[in-house]
């Protein structure tokens, strides 16, 4: 690897640490470099804030150094225009930057290119690092789909046995996945914006769904890290930083509920902080309202979004017009059988990481309860196939399209 | 790894090629060498014929070498008891052998030691290769259940989607693996003396159930045996070998039907020649007679067991008792749902190998419908477990008992 490419990977890096941090924004990593040192570095901020090309320019100012002269290696095409924050090619162009390197056009056809455009023009040398795209495009798979199709992106995660059972016939789940594969969930959960449940999950499990990273010890931790060597398959920047990263900056994903069981209580651990909302419909509030006399008083306090829907299909329409009008740009799809059918049949799941257990049971809840097929040849073929063992649980990753999915 | 180990892992190497032709006598490998040079080598012939150590001594004298003063590699130690055959620490004494070098003593803690202990008697050497223990284990997991529990061996091969589906609900199941994971059912079937199936797959697949390995190019082949250093998990000697092996030498198993369908075709595959039997019961014969007037004046040449049972499971006990005494050491099980969940039920599935492929159904039949549980906790832990990436199926294969269960 050359000394461009590890400039490259490590803007790939950042841009990994802040994803789940910028949503609807990509997440995008700059690296600065200067006389063969790296002066500056940054990622993008939170939404509103700073990209990255301008982060990292702050940061070397900061730290004294002059970016006149100065290369950028930048994870995708700096923007060129005015959105919440001013474009990043006037940032770079004033600053004095004389070289640009970047593995990706923006994904928007709209604007794709024009970035590159207006850098040329102000007479900066812009590299295309080929070598990079399929890293960089996995890093901005849920922006794409956000930009092209105006919908979250969706990561429907499972634990089964691998007799394909998420839970025994009585709902019961604990324990299908070993503390590796627990402890690459609450990562994962600090790289999305919400975590969508249904009724069945919340009243059997009483989730916390919240990111609990510091609850494993370094030794989970680095049995977990030193997996992602080992990934076979299509290499996936993605997947490998996931599981090798130490994430310790992350927010607690919003808690999405698709349903309202009558059984609800208004102290479980879903509703203990505003950081939540129930997707619902007018009928299903009605009778968990008029079932539940604590909702009931509760209920003119309780984040609710109602949609005129009638079927679990039209539900999964309704709230994904709901995440993305929230600012969700990923979302974590934890639901048992029934949601995850709902967002299945519609073909709302955009990727799948399925943790195999080596355990048979016999018998219980599929993952995915969907509408029946007549044919094996209706199913999905999953597109960038990656699997890796995590001490006894192997990691089936797997996408609904290929990384360098365009427009449909 | 020094000359005695490559010698020792020919040996096991030959054993393994004799898997599937010895019944009910295990697959040993014997590798004869004499001043630093292989003189003999051979395997386990069938059930009757000389064992591996005699084959070996026969080839060196067929090369015409002398093998007095010689060393022998055998993997497993050497029987000292007449049954079907002399003993062959009586072959090996005879021969002027001066040293045995076996990783294995024999599983059955009745005879275990007492041929090495005969061999040591006549003034013979012999070393215990430990770090060959766990390969040579493998080998003979089907003979040591065999011998230490009276029960042939049951492997449960499955394909199955990520969502844990073998078929859709309307029983197609074609194609859910690719061809080189059916390229290894193939291999699979060549290394078992039967393969079961039930009445449903009968009726659904018309499946032959025989070795078509020849159907599969070179093509296939070589990604297949390309894959076998790439297991992940437990080493498994057997799987590698089984991935990695040209099979040219092969019979076709005996093919079992559990059950009796009543619209069964008496030109169906299945019948096609007499290598069969047809486990049933009175009730189940007599309906299926009284509904199939073919099936009725066809019904005294076919090779049908009768017993007496009135549940799935107790089918399954009745059917690995017809087994054992035809000899069956090994079967793979090939059921749908409901055979492989009777088996599953009273235990009796010793290997899972189950190919896991991209592909998301959403609906359909489970691999294993076996009687509800109650808790996660009621399920069965996988042994050993080894996963392999083959294309992009991925093969996982585990056991029930760990590859150095004893008597219990």
């Amino acid at each position: 690897m050359i000394v461009n490419d590890l400039y490259m990977k490590r803007a790939c890096e950042i841009a990994f640490s802040r994803i789940g941090r910028t949503s609807p924004n990509p997440a995008v990593g700059a690296v600065i470099v200067k006389d063969g040192s790296i002066i500056g570095e940054g990622g993008t901020g939170a939404c509103g804030c700073d990209h990255a090309e301008v982060t990292a320019i702050k940061d070397a100012r900061a730290r004294g150094c002059d970016t006149a002269g100065a290369e950028i290696f930048v994870s995708l095409e700096p923007c060129s225009h005015y959105g919440k924050t001013p474009p990043c090619t006037e940032a770079i162009i004033n600053c004095g930057i004389r070289k640009v390197y970047t593995p990706l056009l923006d994904p928007n056809p709209i604007v794709s290119g024009s970035g590159i455009k207006k850098l040329v023009s102000a007479g900066i040398e812009v590299n295309i690092m080929h070598d990079h795209f399929r890293a960089a495009s996995e890093l901005i798979r849920n922006f794409k789909k956000y930009i092209l199709r105006g919908q979250p992106f969706i990561i429907n995660k499972c634990a089964i046995t691998l007799d394909g059972k998420i839970a025994s016939s009585s709902g019961d789940s604990k324990w299908i996945s070993n503390e590796y594969t627990r402890l690459l969930v609450h990562k994962l959960r600090s790289k999305v914006d919400a975590v969508i449940i249904g009724s069945n999950t919340l009243m059997m499990d009483n989730p916390m769904l919240n990111v609990r990273i510091g609850d494993f010890n370094d030794d989970i931790k680095s049995v977990l890290t030193a997996t992602s060597g080992m990934i076979n398959g299509k290499d996936n920047f993605f997947l490998a930083e996931l599981l090798k990263a130490e994430i310790n900056d992350y927010n607690d994903p919003l808690r999405v509920l698709v349903g309202m069981p009558s059984d609800m209580l208004i102290n479980c651990n879903f509703l203990r902080d505003d950081n939540y909302i129930i997707i619902t419909n007018e009928k299903e509030f009605e009778s968990a309202t008029a079932a539940n006399k604590n909702l009931r008083s509760f209920s003119d306090k309780l984040n609710i979004v109602k949609g005129q829907f009638s079927s679990h299909e039209e539900s999964v329409h309704f709230a994904m017009d709901v995440l993305k009008k929230n600012g969700v740009m990923t979302a974590l799809l934890e639901g048992g059988g029934t949601l995850n059918g709902s967002f299945f049949n519609v073909g709302a799941i955009d990727q799948f990481m399925y943790v195999v257990a080596p355990k048979v049971l016999g018998s219980g809840i599929s993952p995915i309860r969907g509408r029946e097929s007549e044919h094996m040849s209706d199913s999905l073929t999953l597109r960038d196939v990656s699997t890796v063992l995590i001490g006894d649980n192997l990691l089936f990753n797997g996408y609904k399209e290929e990384y360098n999915f365009e427009m449909m």
